[in-house]
């Protein structure tokens, strides 16, 4: 590794607006990122990527995700309160493409479904359309939402209500193969990746050496 | 990909404890995986695992994470509010055993530095550690907590005021090559992953396709 740069608020606040976003997005690390598909309450489709999700449990399974104040995603969060179902589809090397194109201003009657060629898919009585290309699928249904009042931002609590993956890719214990099932990962703004499995560790205990638990 | 398999509430519910764990915490798809380096008022140091980091904003640059209620992650919560410092550091091949091996649940008194071989790294006047073998190192200033009622978790959120990062990894754009940094990601409770870059993508616009922003 080259020598350290050191970078600290007073050099932070002196950035270049794009530069700053860059920077402070990518320091989180690699990043789960998936599309979220909604309808209003008159069917009106709507796709949006998003990179703001994470775990908050396990019993009851309960997701989190991040809405920024701007208009696009507030299409995604009013069609959620509104309706209490989305889903969420993982991003795969075939569509990272049409994936980050939804990112795009499109107009509120545009659907980002027709303007990026994804297809809405509606099956075992869910509400909200899943996309069909996605091979890891959830259905959510809308739990609790928080304002985040230090600097206008909300986060929307949802539980895993439906799961669709591809039946190779479960294991026995649970895990899923989230790499058979070719899900990406995303860094900074608009940075995609595929990964490598290093290793699947034992559970850690004092004074025990962790080893692969990882059966061929 | 396979046939997909369908998992409802119903089946969740009945599922094993640890299966249970293991498929949803692999639902969220890769996740950032950091080290949180702690000391308590009386100089004693923490480093913890943590996989629930989730970008909150760039201005100010803020930083969230989730707490569940057991013990070993709430000696790092109560290091964080006792002394309102403390340090995220991006894992990286060379360490992630190590890391992994912090979430067992050694006594209060032992250092996971120590039971581990990781490096406590005082700098620049910060007052938690940072870990010395990580490339990527943010310090962090605490702000907020928020109680998520619904399966008592807590959510801090904190302010990056310090980055340390090799230079050849920060790009004139802002953008961080998390790559060429060796940090890995993580998905479910136990998998780590390296990665490799598919692409970085223009700014989406309405009727205009993404191309590659790559410079090289």
């Amino acid at each position: 590794m080259s020598k350290k740069t050191i970078i600290c608020s007073d050099e932070l606040d002196v950035l270049e607006k794009q530069q700053r976003v860059n920077l402070i997005n990518s320091l989180g690390g690699f990043k789960s990122v998936a599309l979220v598909g909604t309808a209003d309450s008159n069917g009106n489709t709507n796709a949006a990527i998003f990179s703001s999700f994470f775990h908050i449990g396990a019993n009851p399974p309960l997701i989190g995700m991040i809405f920024r104040p701007s208009p696009p995603e507030r299409d995604t969060m009013r069609n959620i309160i509104e309706t209490g179902f989305y889903t969420i589809n993982h991003i795969n090397e075939s569509i990272y493409k049409q994936a980050h194109q939804t990112s795009a201003r499109y107009d509120a009657d545009v659907s980002e479904f027709d303007a990026t060629g994804l297809t809405p898919e509606y099956k075992n009585n869910f509400f909200a359309p899943f996309v069909a290309e996605s091979n890891v699928q959830l259905g959510i249904e809308y739990k609790d939402k928080i304002e985040i009042a230090i600097n206008n931002t909300t986060i929307i609590i949802g539980e895993i209500i439906q799961i669709h993956i591809p039946e190779d890719c479960l294991l026995e214990d649970g895990f899923v193969n989230l790499e058979k099932a070719n899900t990406i990962t995303t860094s900074g703004l608009d940075s995609y990746h595929k990964t490598t499995q290093l290793d699947r560790l034992s559970y850690a205990k004092p004074n025990k050496e962790v080893t692969s638990i990882i059966q061929n």
